[in-house]
């Protein structure tokens, strides 16, 4: 499967889509707001060639609510301290990046249009130029001229891997990404593919990131040192668990069970400040987990229902390249009837490591 | 009728999109390539920053065939260059710009692999790092960074105004562009609109474009003096002629003809340069005026049938906007014939304006 074609989340505003089933990751960006403040401050200050125009990318943008928060919020603070230094405003460039499948025609027809009137409201003439670029590829390869950024922002993104590791077939068939289930040559597999692209991202990134440049990266991950966390991995073992009940239904192939798995690797802290070090290229200035409970996804109650949707939103077009369009309806019933029981009965967490960087001068 | 909201080529690769109906466009676009090899030639030589990053944009780039086309171009010449001054490859940068009602995720999902794919196969290993992003919104107001481009290309594009000029309804009554039935003050409003919108979009260049960088622009436009000469206001007429039959038919109100107008301007290469003067930023290195028979419309039997369709895509989304959708097939049908009558009796030809611009140092 070649993740770069299948993985991307629902495009559209509809009732599956993922601009209306984005808000655990909206949360998750109000959480981080601070780091995200103080690393732009700490650019402000320090890069010089600020003065004319402030870069910034939102890498794995996507295409709903939260698409421009980030850029919102830059520009908010940016104006602030100029005002507050008595600096000129710098001109921004800001360059929304996603995989090719990403619904940019949205961002460039309704997004955008909504972003212009927020800032006119907020800043008015005083408003400086803000030019938008869309940045259609994989981070996990060169996406911007050379020494070209001064801040960089990824939120839910970098555990996506480039692709499932190779040979994990062989050793995850009762599970579909890392599980109490899981051989211990798969776990493996699936850290060296993460320790692989994470390498190659920060390799590409410390050539287009300009000395004393930050980047905020907020991965799903986990706290335990063990990559089978039940915090990182519940919420897939028990989609496992409803793709199993279709197949003792007779309604999936056990072999295609068998050989489906999710391109993903929640690391944990010290996986992440590791894999910054072997690379060289930044340093780390903050280092943080946080947590966010399940019960925090959607508008609706935040129950099993609005989890499902969640979850739905972001892993669809991969389940329907493996196993085809008609299983999913049931297969969400289905999911959405067993996370409502465990909520029930459990405390239920996503686990978030934010890491705050700066590219070494 | 807000024209950034409404012009657009129409989408999709369909019999009716632009995609399949811009043969034209390219042709034309084939046409001056001696020309932009010229400036891109001039332009590399010229320039020092070149030597990281060489920053291009296509104004009005639509969703097809043309998109990338003078970027190839562009690509392959300055590889040419490298090889033969000795010189390092830059980095590219290509900006692709039209308003945001155009298919960018057709650009994104097709096109661009489709480009990429090329590239290896001309270039190989060779190939300097090339960067596209996409972006949205009128070239009648700032794009990019100030003193961020090397070399702007549009075609086909600049002759669509950025409005119907305003109090135009009330003296063409009987055109829906200029035409021998204009009365003065609609044909003065026509040109002042252009000469004001070619005003904006050369000052919001002259800000972007490097100093010694260029542009090579192609226009629609005349090589008569006279704004309703026949040979830039025919293809029109003969539209209006169609909706007319209509009117006589009871499908259309009268009214509803009265008061629609096609906001474009073809103007004469001593308007172009009239205006490039006044503004005062660029000088003209190239002006020529060039035709291409209506005959080399299309991928058919370049009759009345293909130039209809041609049209069709480009003008559709206006006409769908003022007049409603149930009337298009009909009238394109009406047009067809009238088109095929006129094409046997006559020598039909567009007139394109070319002009090469370097930005004064």
């Amino acid at each position: 499967m070649e993740v770069v074609q299948v993985l991307r989340m629902n495009g559209g505003l509809g009732e599956t889509s993922y601009a209306t089933n984005s808000l655990v990751q909206r949360k998750v960006i109000s959480m981080t707001k601070p780091v995200t403040e103080e690393a732009i401050t700490q650019v402000y200050r320090s890069v010089d060639t600020i003065t004319n125009s402030f870069c910034i990318a939102e890498l794995g943008c996507s295409s709903g609510p939260n698409t421009l928060v980030v850029a919102a919020e830059l520009l908010s603070i940016v104006h602030r301290l100029s005002r507050s230094h008595g600096r000129q405003l710098p001109e921004f460039q800001i360059f929304l990046n996603d995989l090719p499948g990403n619904d940019f025609n949205s961002i460039f027809h309704s997004l955008l249009p909504q972003f212009r009137a927020q800032l006119n409201r907020e800043m008015g003439s005083e408003s400086a130029p803000c030019f938008v670029y869309g940045v259609p590829g994989s981070f996990y390869g060169r996406l911007f001229a050379a020494n070209s950024l001064h801040f960089v922002h990824s939120s839910y993104s970098l555990m996506w891997l480039s692709k499932v590791p190779e040979g994990v077939e062989k050793w995850n068939k009762e599970e579909i990404y890392i599980g109490s289930r899981s051989l211990e040559p798969a776990i493996n597999a699936y850290y060296n593919q993460f320790r692989q692209d994470f390498h190659t991202f920060l390799k590409c990134r410390s050539e287009e990131v300009v000395g004393g440049g930050a980047m905020v990266l907020t991965i799903l991950g986990r706290k335990s040192d063990k990559a089978a966390s039940k915090e990182c991995c519940y919420i897939w073992e028990l989609l496992a668990l409803s793709l199993k009940e279709m197949v003792s239904e007779g309604a999936i192939e056990e072999e295609k069970l068998h050989s489906f798995n999710i391109p993903q690797y929640t690391p944990s802290p010290a996986e992440v400040s590791r894999s910054v070090e072997e690379e060289g290229s930044f340093s780390v200035t903050r280092l943080e987990a946080s947590e966010i409970r399940w019960a925090d996804c959607g508008g609706g109650d935040g129950g099993g229902y609005d989890v499902a949707k969640c979850m739905r939103s972001v892993a669809e077009p991969l389940l329907v390249k493996h196993f085809g369009e008609s299983i999913i309806d049931e297969l969400f019933e289905k999911y959405q009837r067993i996370l409502t029981d465990r909520m029930s009965k459990e405390e239920t967490k996503f686990v978030n490591v934010t890491v705050s960087l700066i590219r070494r001068g």
